[in-house]
């Protein structure tokens, strides 16, 4: 049979990092390439014991179908959570258990977007999103991100220019790739912007827990008071991301439609998983874990820069991040396809920038380093072969 | 913020069967409305002992980020099952695992048809597949379900009468909601028009593994030697539903295409079950234990037809299913919704068949039964009190 795909995914091709992956079975190759959280950031002993609790007391109730909306405990746990960490939800709003940060991106783009709508999105930006707004046939507008985010006047340019704007995609804080945070200032921006043109924005923060320096800037959504802000994150930097548990935080009334498309989209997120946060929060709270994790995570960056300066600083210019996984190096007139290319042949996994351009087969002049992952050896070894390279 | 949803959701509602569950909260209502399995039917001891191993041993793959096709392991064995069990699957076939047979549904919707093209389902039809192909804004044309499949001359005239057909959904073995098994004479024929009228069928089988009376009948997709016919199922019925591990057997053109979907929606199923699912299989085998849930489906089917056949045979007819876990009860020139509405005042709870109409709103003579949730004493006193109302 000769197969004809829908318009809205037949140019979709699998993701260029997925690609880089296959050449990471040859055991020399070190790899900055990944956006894994550190093994060593999964609590399995703990969530070993409160799983155990699960088997021998609720076990009929986990193996069972369950809710759309997700654990009601679980729920009232994370708007809790989003409230005391960052002041952010209100009486206006609900949450709604997804699988994965992914599936509430995805979700809020079907909810949103017709084919032929227009997404902003920071430029770069994290190619699962433009993926996921890809695959409902969007169009993506990038507007540059600058040391402090998005260019403003740029993005009000954009606005005037497609008028069918449904959503304006952010991540405000440890920017994946770009390991930048919006400032306060271009956040009230970004939302009186949103306010003006009438659309959404999708506030997409995966890292707002992993700060290791600086202090915290307000989400977005805490700086909404007239319902104009979606947020999501998920628990796979927390605690496992192979159990795929997130969140999307938003007006009563979009949660409501997600939740109607969640339920045909998969019925509800993996249950006993659900328990599990669920029972591990209630257990032993999050604050020392996510401690601990900011701990590991500042050293390797800490690490990763130290190295960069001794080796890279002068060749090229890289972000220095206060949390996340990640750090963006870019060379002036250079080409991230070739530095990737290059630092391949030197037995370095990196991404090129152009992989994050809202436009497909754009230009970048950077490459993405993930420093979560790596050994300290690998960071110091690796950052050595990039520098052999620029 | 006045919200503007997609043309694809905006008129999605909850669906009619969850709003039922709502009057559930009464503990006086007797309900044969759910779709769950029985809880006896989750293997608890067992599922616990392979988590035990997986915690033990390889926690720190089970918590890390999977591959968007799923556990290797695992879609080996599915392929195997499929193969010995079902004579289904070939060199020319792939397995991805989803999140939930749901998820199976949606995707392939999604990847096959744009807003506007038609999917062909039988009437009545599985109301949470209805509402995935409602959710991309396809329309969906119902052909009647006879007591031994669609009525083969209603689907040709639909697939005349509807040139931009890309699906046909069919649930041949145990129909939800009508229990129905469609004969091999007209499985060839439905799988002839999908090659005469180049479409693609999707066959949903959650159900095939429950048998507990009469023969097998081929699946569609074991007839099919030209790549008309996309397979999905879940282990919802057999280990767990709150699990949500399903999967899809198709052309690997088709799958490929799915996966990258599938990246983009969700990542990857939550990988500790795909490997407790796994484990299970290799530890113990599916046999006994489906064996153990046929039984106890038959002495629940057995026990509701016998009931039914003092109390109601004569005021309405119904269907005897070989298999499965529903039992479709009509009454000529009744009306499905009042008897729903009659039931539930008189404290039982059954499904209109107006639900599973493609057309919403659509009329229905029936009501939907089910036998694998209640306990044995709430069958026989929920039949009476359907007696009552009819």
């Amino acid at each position: 049979m000769n197969y004809i795909f829908s318009d809205k995914v037949k140019d979709m091709k699998p993701s260029a990092i997925r690609e880089i992956f296959k050449s990471l079975s040859d055991p020399n190759v070190i790899s900055f390439a990944a956006g894994n959280p550190s093994p060593l950031s999964f609590p399995v002993e703990k969530m070993h014991a409160v799983a155990e609790d699960i088997f021998q007391n609720q076990a009929s109730f986990a193996f069972q179908y369950g809710i759309t909306e997700g654990y009601p405990r679980l729920r009232e746990q994370i708007a809790t959570r989003l409230k005391e960490r960052f002041n952010t939800g209100s009486d206006d709003d609900d949450v709604i258990i997804t699988t994965g940060g992914q599936q509430g991106i995805d979700l809020c783009a079907k909810v949103l977007c017709n084919e032929g709508d227009t997404v902003i999105c920071e430029n770069p930006s994290f190619i699962g999103a433009l993926n996921a707004f890809r695959s409902y046939n969007t169009k993506l507008v990038g507007v540059d991100l600058e040391a402090d985010g998005m260019n403003i006047e740029a993005l009000e340019n954009a606005l005037k220019a497609n008028p069918n704007t449904k959503i304006i995609y952010v991540i405000p804080t440890f920017q994946n790739p770009a390991g930048i945070t919006t400032s306060l200032e271009k956040r009230k921006a970004i939302l009186a912007l949103a306010e003006k043109y009438n659309c959404t924005i999708l506030e997409d923060n995966p890292y707002g827990e992993l700060r290791f320096a600086g202090e915290d800037v307000p989400t977005i959504k805490s700086l909404d008071t007239k319902g104009h802000v979606i947020y999501c994150s998920s628990f796979s930097k927390i605690l496992s991301a192979g159990m795929r548990i997130g969140f999307v935080c938003g007006p009563k009334e979009l949660v409501q439609k997600i939740v109607v498309v969640k339920q045909v989209n998969d019925v509800h997120t993996n249950l006993f998983f659900q328990m599990v946060a669920s029972k591990f929060i209630d257990t032993y709270g999050l604050d020392d874990h996510i401690e601990m994790i900011r701990k590991l995570y500042k050293d390797k960056c800490d690490l990763m820069l130290a190295e960069l300066d001794k080796h890279v600083a002068g060749k090229a210019v890289y972000t220095r991040p206060e949390g996340g996984l990640f750090i963006w190096v870019t060379v002036e007139g250079g080409n991230g396809d070739d530095i990737a290319k290059r630092a391949l042949n030197n037995k370095l996994a990196v991404v090129t920038g152009s992989s994050f351009n809202p436009i497909q087969g754009g230009y970048s002049p950077s490459v993405r380093l993930n420093y979560s992952t790596p050994s300290d050896e690998q960071i110091i070894e690796g950052v050595k072969r990039l520098a052999e390279v620029l």
